[in-house]
């Protein structure tokens, strides 16, 4: 591994991540493809908290924070902390002491493909952290890894800089140069969204709406009226 | 697969459905015999919600969607969403906008054998759903799967039209022919726990109310004073 | 298995149970070295609950819960149910009626490595519980294990009387003999815990008030100023 | 649950299993439309064994094989034991002597969606049987679950007279009425694999084979020249 | 955690150790009352092979093997080592390289609550292992744990000294001081397992041979006849 | 997503892969600073199996394979082919058919993070393939994905023209560039490890050979000599 922290890294604009933050993680992530989601594997620790923010990465190895301490240091107002370990560890890399000292450089949030610890202080604070599991289990630091490098964060690669993106349905990246262009397409399928929705208010069903009536045909879907009695004709 | 779409099937009456959901999964699960609950792997969405309806099913193939789109046009006021995938996957196939159908169909809830997302719109409408995960990861609308035929969902196997109960301790099914069964020993079941419960407020111990203390000798606990210095005697 | 269930055990000293709780599972599983920590697999049922007391041991079989009855009769004020299987089982073995029989007979809390149903109610009454899973389903009474024997809960060893300790970053078990110490050592632990966030609040870094700059250097972490262009040199 | 045990029911014809256990579980289940299968978490635990039989079916609590001496003093010969349980459990409920007790009865093979033991004896005596994992541990005989009733074994369905084939690939069922037209499928299927591997071999390829290419324009492949330098253009 | 290693442990007697490791993990289970498995997660790397020794234990933090060669130092012939970690890992703390020291120092084998690597050479030489998974993740040797200390290793307690047998069905621990009681009552067990087995083959049933039909009955299994059409009375 | 199909890749030289194929997985993972190395979750299906290539990727959607056919067409002689897709998914991607394309192509084996099936067939034709699952579950042929782009495969970056190696430890990319300098660190690494193999066998011991004594005083490791009897001094 490579064991070099950065210090400086290309931030996306502001604006750009307030947009994106505004509008979630579900609907940014079908707008630029259906890419960019951190497994599911990670959830929000503090429910309903939502965050976005610029990366600032740290990997470390199993069992061994030493690199969130660096990472921190370089941290900016409206960074976003994201770890990843060099093997599979669900330990507690990350707690109350260490979300104090990001809110203090100005970071908003953080991402930790591990576990997290003082999850009451972490709610009291409404700090905005998804992990991998709660864990009390404490943490050396002993080895040395690496900060501000790309990383693979639950099975979802990070570029520092790039944007994340946190709420309830979990976490999404986006690359900080395609950030204007996933914001426009992210309100356009918005906008879609809340045209079905209206649609549908007034009755109307989502086949029509998306246009499938035809192709369900096409596919072999075939209505019957019913009812079946299953207990007869299950094997119809 | 048989790919067809039933449009009718035969619903439980209002009554036997609302004096089940008023009982809870727990208490109807051991009044219909230990049989009935789905699996602990779904676990509810939105903290405290409770459901009761009739089975609409839909059977989906892995990532896509479609048959929910079909099913839910089928809903009838007081009908329960159960989604079943032909292998297993927790791509997010259910989110606000199909919620926000089923309830302007008049259905009350949803069960996802696979991932649910828009999390927070969902728990802002209460909208009652227990799925496997959270998960924004997108859904296609390209192969047909079956609407209204019998399904297992995470190891449950639920019969369009069968009763479906969900609470903060899971979902149980109920079949549509036992239901007035069901209901009837889950109210004694109820009371009988009432009883004991009252009984332990006096001063009782479960051991003599359910009669365990002969039939622990026989199977053979011992009793001893202690304190024992497991140091000491560890092989006792 | 012996099975035998022992009335009387040795307890730790109240002051030293409610020194412990006050400072929580994380701070106290540091104090003793990294020790003590219940797998974090259990989780807690009622967020925010907080416990401390001495522990009532039941060791039980696959989809069994009679010892639990056995044990709750002989719990005092101030303790705490401890529940493990003698294979892995996330049946329901834990509820509301056992809950209030616990209150009842004084009890704080219960770990069960298992599962725990009537999660409403448990949440109503504030009930502090720890478990691997919520499942409703039932359990028999059949065959007999033991209680206040040493037994080994999600991994950690816990022996009748020691303090166990639970909140929202999980469970922590300190052996009796032990309790002084760890308390001693847990609250120094927090003192400096306390003296870090205040330096920090002052605008330090941890890697300063850790003394651990010079060791980063040794280990071979080299800062680089950035920004990189990971596209062109990500063999850096 | 209905507790009871079933002495007679119909089993598929001789030709039409040894049909289906030639063509092997991937080819069936793809007969069938793609139903059938049962979850992957199931093994084989004596590689390279197959098995193909009609299907005796038992339903345990947790922890309790009881029923399976039950089913297997009804076995007779060609058939396959397929346990369930009432809860997941991944205790040892099957080797070599219920192995041993099949062999006598006629029985072909097991499917045990839960533990097996002794399988040192089971590999050298060559016995087909598919489980969740291999565990030592033991169960008890307390408990009546019934025998020939319709199960859920890994999350398939599976009625008492079905055919159970078992390969490397897994296990497939099929229903007994369903049988013949199956195995005429499942060997025009065969028949087509066989001829595009004909046809690979002449040089062909599938995407020509399974006329292919003109969907992939459609649905918006595009093929472009490269070599791409990712570095530079991973926003492509 | 207690940072010692202490070099001189009480060994059980060779006669008992060689006279269980014939008998095999499930029947020594069984035999000390199903106690002393080793959770099912380890499984065997090198299919085929048994064990039987004195253990060696080492306790090591996460990513970190270090007190692996502080053991190994320490074995004696006729040891097996037992690997357990403060938190899951399945980092690769073993290989071919430790499996030859150990062979160096005259041990028999290895249990490790962990990853291994170096499968291929492992199964060459015979190498007796169980292990969590196999990896070929690289650990450190930066943070001291203990060694020849009681260890949890896959939820079973390991005294060193106490008696470890693997084979194909998983390990089992005998504590020292129990083994000759233990090995009486396994070769009993044996016995009686033969002496069933010729029952069997003289066209017995196990429901005889274990005295089980009036329980049944009690127990409330209802026979009938049959056959069911499951299709017509699912709800009998 | 990016939906292209890139025709020509940048490969390694034969001798680099060569070389780096003998040296195995896990020496290549530890030359190259523990990096590289595909999660173990992903395990050989063809045990004994070894093989080295330059990747073809393909990125699919849940429960589809027919971005495989597009890639293996793009095939030539050396490659491995190395399957991800857009969420976690089982599914059978992967058989005997397509094992039988690849070889016409020239390729020497497949990484596929989903399901494979034919395995009897697999390990007849010695085609090395390691997977997440055995699965014979179909898949479709509906929605397009990629060729040949950056993928992630179970945790690891995989640029197509990296090398691919894989044996019965696991799957390790080598990044092309970086190539001819793990070769080197490799064989150093191989040469360090055959140099303590021979003392070993001289009688020496790895705490020397790595000079690890005082280090290990230095970190708080103390010997004692016991036996110490732990029933009574567990908190030494």
């Amino acid at each position: 591994m490579l064991s070099v922290a950065v210090r400086r890294i290309e931030r996306a604009e502001p604006e750009l991540i307030a947009g994106l933050k505004e509008l979630g993680a579900a609907t940014v992530h079908e707008a630029q493809g259906r890419t960019g989601l951190v497994a599911a594997e990670l959830s929000p620790i503090v429910p309903g908290a939502t965050m976005g923010g610029s990366a600032v990465t740290a990997l470390c190895p199993s069992g061994d924070n030493w690199m969130l301490h660096v990472a921190i240091e370089l941290m900016q107002p409206g960074d976003v902390l994201v770890v990843a370990t060099t093997s599979p560890c669900d330990d507690g890399y990350f707690g109350g002491i260490l979300a104090e000292y990001i809110k203090l450089r100005g970071g908003v949030g953080a991402v930790v493909d591990a576990g997290v610890r003082d999850v009451r202080e972490l709610r009291e604070q409404g700090f905005p952290v998804w992990s991998r599991r709660v864990s009390a289990q404490g943490t050396v630091k002993e080895t040395v890894g690496a900060v501000n490098v790309p990383v693979i964060c639950a099975g979802q690669r990070v570029v520092p800089g790039d944007i994340v993106l946190g709420d309830d349905d979990g976490v999404v990246v986006v690359p900080r140069l395609k950030a204007a262009t996933v914001l426009t397409n992210a309100r356009l399928r918005l906008e879609k969204e809340n045209a079905i929705r209206a649609k549908l208010r007034e009755g109307g069903h989502t086949l029509d709406l998306l246009n499938l009536r035809d192709k369900l045909a096409q596919k072999g879907l075939r209505y019957i009226d019913g009812p079946v009695s299953w207990d007869a004709k299950e094997n119809l």
